[in-house]
């Protein structure tokens, strides 16, 4: 190796993983931090309109309507719901495509590993077919139906996926979705130049498109990938970088479409393809988990051992696992690919394939990847990457860092595992929230930034203060990739937790954190709320539950963060989103949103005041429910 | 009146409009140019990237990529795929409602004004159906039904709607439209973080929805609403603020989906509505025309001279328009509705009222208008607007400008119009063409901005220039209102023509500048566009002919600017859109496009020099005739 490119990063809360990024002969993003540290407070507040010519226009105390004449709280809402628009039609391209998959393996009669998973989303929506394939079938009709149904017609599988209470306050807010592929539309246009300019409309929207980026982009697309991918098992993985065996071809794989890449995967275990790797010089071929979809992966590991090497590390952990040397090829359908991988897999003759055009790196092969011409294409996949391991190997010096992360961390974790452990039911689960021994649930979810003090450094170190107040900790996300692996999701890290949780994680041989899996598993997060909820007998906002995304990256977290608002939970982030320029915005988010859904967003970059303001939450919540 | 607010206004090509305005006791969007003159320069170059929350991130020569590593280019084409993909997507939302307008009126058998037009429709779409409104209904369907296809599946009106050697190149690369709403979704995906980092993939998605925007948004919904509303009618009408007649109670419309209020529209002229008029102390109700709504009334004034006052100005002449004190309502039912009004409407006491809840004002009652609720939600409507003339009238002041624009104004040019006009085919344009009686065309369209050179400043003197060299101008949009009302569309204007279309347009009586109306009436001029190709035989690039959005504003007007560059035109833009941080998307849309469609973006403020270079092109293209 080089000498390394420079020494002024940004913190993680992963130190090895700091250490090792220091060293790294090229620039990351975690350099990046620092020369692109002078932020413009005009974008932070969400106050500059570059939508016309006569732009781009920016509020001041001396200038405060725009040329056109909007308000501070006209732009600010209009950014706001475009971002939440563009987010929302992120995960709706990935429901779209996930429905579309299970569609196509049940008309070509292919293996449904999840038939439980099947018959519940079945029952769910009124189907009831002898056949499975053709069960299976219809539900993604039902699904895709909606998708695609105009602004003007309320979807229908809305009221059938939610909990009535909550259906019930959506209605009576005028907040039910139509299409979610027209409400995209719609909240594009809504907010564009010289068309809506109230603040309270707009965001009223943004509540709208969190509902159909929650049930459909979030749970469905878990619910859907379950037929085909199989249901997650719970059971110890490895984590971190320790996974990269430099002893295979190796294939990082980022994105959040699971079932694109299914057919390639199975492929890369069979003999004829194995013995090519053999001849190449390797052992066979792995899949390296990186983002979200390696996190699916890992959820769903139970299934796929002979294949998937384990979850290395979140998106801004992306470089590190490729300065191993140990990777031969990338494969992206979706988000998080970072750009910055694109020298760096220059540099070490990585070979970059994407198979989603939405997706398709600067510099990458594009492979549009689609049921059709899956077998084809993975062969051309194939050849490529073997070809980039035979010449890259050798070449490009290794980097391995083989004691990162954890061997023993648990993983497989989603309502239906969950429950299966329980013994089958919630009740353990509420008797101990009831009792004390758990005071509450956090979910800790969505994305790593390198903003909040450092790449996870807010995350986790919340986490730990939440654990050690006794309140258990589920996640989704790329923060989970951090969390687990700083160790947390270890039975080990019982030890972290606050007297009561620690017994009850010993007792049950858990950790304190509960993994489950990608970003899009907030919607399983949802159905266990949902779940304890009917248990209790109360709705969502009396439980003693909050959310913190606390290190939220992308537009699609502020989709998520408005199914949360929606579902009317306390939902708390490390940096605000760009809309603080507007008072009607930031009192509609963090207080009068209380009135309207039962949620509030609260906002605090540090973690032990953050710990307390969660606490403090969750007491009431108790209070309230008399326990 | 009170004082006057203040002086310091940006010029206007109108000089009485700019005297008023600057004599007016209120802000309006002429003062805030001074106020938000200091322009970032981050934003103008694009390169300023606040898509998540480790951001904004922005390019300098120190920082050459953002945190997560885009680059210039990166960023650069991101922020224009998302203002192209939302600036189709309100063309979309226009079409959409257009078609599912035509469907009601067919499906309840009502008025079908233009019978020809629906013919001429069928024919192209392939429908034959005996019943008219069977056929109406086919023709709406076939609309509705391609805008909703996935983004994986190809519309099939496009090669139906489209020249044919343009089908070809389209096709060839790659650029044929999957279905309109979802290629939005895909475009706005498509430009989220760490998605796609390609700036040519996503500038290829231009030009994709430049097509489906300008097929569908721009040319059928024109097509559309001929059926409904009736075809344009050449004939001379007023225009300018003298349209506004204080004895009516006048409404100001604003927007861009005249379809919406036709029932509204009719049920004012009526004997029991024009008798509460009459009761309130009014002769009746007048419409007056604002924006591309207004350019199409005008432009089918015809059959609306009992309501329709006439076109008093484009978006930046609202203000002045509610100024004269005789405007008692605004109705609006899309952009370009400035939010700037709002204030004075309060001032005035003008009530507001939104038909459409894309468009909400902030103080606006929103109306939500369908073709089920007309007739309650118009009754309520005429009841609010004359609860507001009652109220206000005789309180505030008038403010006339009895003078402003011309009485002699030709309106009513389509592609119909204009064709049957020349005796029912081109050749006599092509024959003075040829001659070179009539050196080229120039398409003057698109927006009225306030910042090149001020509001209509560089749109008026460059068809000045353009006319003088014997070039004949036609006009679609809001640069339509600026030039007609400093009275560049009589037909005395002639004078200011060069020699040769001097002498045509006395002999035909025209003026040199043709009105086609609305900025959806582009789509008009590319059907003269293809017809004249087709008289000559060949295909759209070779022709004398050259785009100018010299004052566009809005993203729909990229959205357009992409259809024409997709036609292989020519388009000069007064001001850059926000892509010139990127040497890639330069270079792609002022050279390497010429190799792509035939199309080349063109950048100059200067209204002398765009002349002498539009001149040279069309000098050229004559040359490759040999003409």
């Amino acid at each position: 190796m080089n000498h390394c490119y420079g020494c002024n990063t940004c913190k993680s809360a992963d130190k090895p993983l700091e250490g090792y990024i220091k060293g790294l002969p090229f620039e990351t993003s975690h350099h990046r931090v620092e020369s692109q540290s002078t932020k413009c407070g005009f974008g932070l507040q969400g106050v500059c309109c570059r939508l016309c010519s006569n732009g781009p226009c920016r509020i001041t105390p001396e200038a405060p309507r725009g040329i056109c004449g909007a308000t501070a709280d006209t732009i600010v809402a209009r950014n706001f719901l475009r971002a939440v628009a563009s987010g929302s039609g992120c995960y709706i391209h990935v429901v779209e495509n996930t429905a579309r998959n299970v569609k196509d393996v049940a008309q070509k009669r292919g293996e449904i590993k999840g038939e439980n998973a099947l018959n519940r989303l079945a029952d769910i929506f009124g189907i009831s077919e002898e056949d499975k394939y053709i069960r299976a079938e219809k539900v993604a009709d039902a699904v895709l139906k909606d998708l695609y149904l105009p602004e003007y017609e309320k979807m229908e599988l809305v009221e059938k996926m939610s909990y009535a209470p909550r259906f019930k306050n959506w209605k009576e807010l005028g907040i039910l979705p139509g299409g979610a592929k027209s409400e995209i539309c719609h909240g594009v246009v809504k907010c564009s130049t010289n068309l809506n300019s109230d603040p309270v409309d707009m965001l009223k929207d943004c509540l709208k498109l969190g509902i159909s980026t929650g049930i459909y982009g979030l749970t469905l697309t878990n619910l859907l990938n379950d037929i085909v991918l199989g249901e997650p098992e719970i059971r110890m993985a490895p984590v971190g970088m320790r996974v990269v065996d430099p002893e295979y071809i190796n294939i990082m794989i980022t994105g959040h479409q699971h079932s694109m890449f299914t057919y390639l995967q199975k492929r890369l275990t069979e003999d004829d393809i194995v013995e090519k790797a053999k001849k190449a010089g390797a052992k066979g071929f792995k899949l390296v988990g990186c983002t979200c979809v390696g996190q699916d992966l890992q959820l769903r590991g139970a299934h796929y051992e002979d294949i998937f090497d384990g979850h290395a590390g979140n998106n801004y952990t992306s470089e590190a696992i490729l300065a191993t040397g140990a990777i031969d090829a990338v494969i992206s359908e979706f988000n998080c690919t970072l750009p910055g991988i694109e020298p760096i897999c220059d540099e070490l003759k990585i070979k970059q394939i994407c198979i989603d055009d939405v997706a398709k790196k600067a510099n990458a092969e594009l492979k549009v990847f689609d049921f059709e011409n899956r077998e084809e294409v993975s062969e051309e996949i194939i050849d490529m990457v073997i070809d980039s391991y035979t010449s890259r190997r050798g070449d490009v010096p290794l980097n391995l860092m083989e004691d990162h992360g954890y061997e023993n961390t648990l993983t497989g974790v989603s309502e239906g595992s969950l429950k299966n452990f329980l013994g089958g039911n919630w009740k353990p689960l509420v008797d101990l929230i009831v009792s004390g021994d758990i005071k509450g649930v956090a979910g800790v979810v969505g994305c790593s930034n390198l903003t909040a003090g450092g790449h996870d450094v807010l995350t986790v170190e919340l986490v730990k203060q939440l654990i050690a107040k006794d309140i258990i900790v589920l996640t989704a996300g790329c923060s989970s990739g951090g969390i687990e692996n700083c160790g947390l999701m270890t039975p080990e890290a019982a030890e972290l937790a606050g007297p009561k949780l620690k017994a009850v994680c010993k007792k049950l041989g858990i950790p304190p954190v509960l993994n489950f899996g990608p970003c899009l598993a907030i919607g399983r997060l949802e159905i266990v709320a949902t779940e304890l909820a009917e248990e209790i007998g109360v709705d969502l906002p009396q439980l003693p539950l909050v959310l913190s995304a606390a290190q939220w990256l992308e537009e699609q977290a502020l989709a998520d963060g408005c199914f949360g608002l929606a579902l009317g939970l306390p939902l708390h982030l490390g940096l605000p989103p760009f809309v603080t320029g507007s008072d009607v915005a930031v009192k509609l988010l963090t207080e009068d949103m209380k009135q309207l859904t039962g949620g509030q967003v609260i906002i605090n970059p540090d973690a032990v005041e953050t710990a307390d303001i969660l606490e403090n939450i969750i007491l009431e919540k108790r209070a309230e429910l008399n326990i």
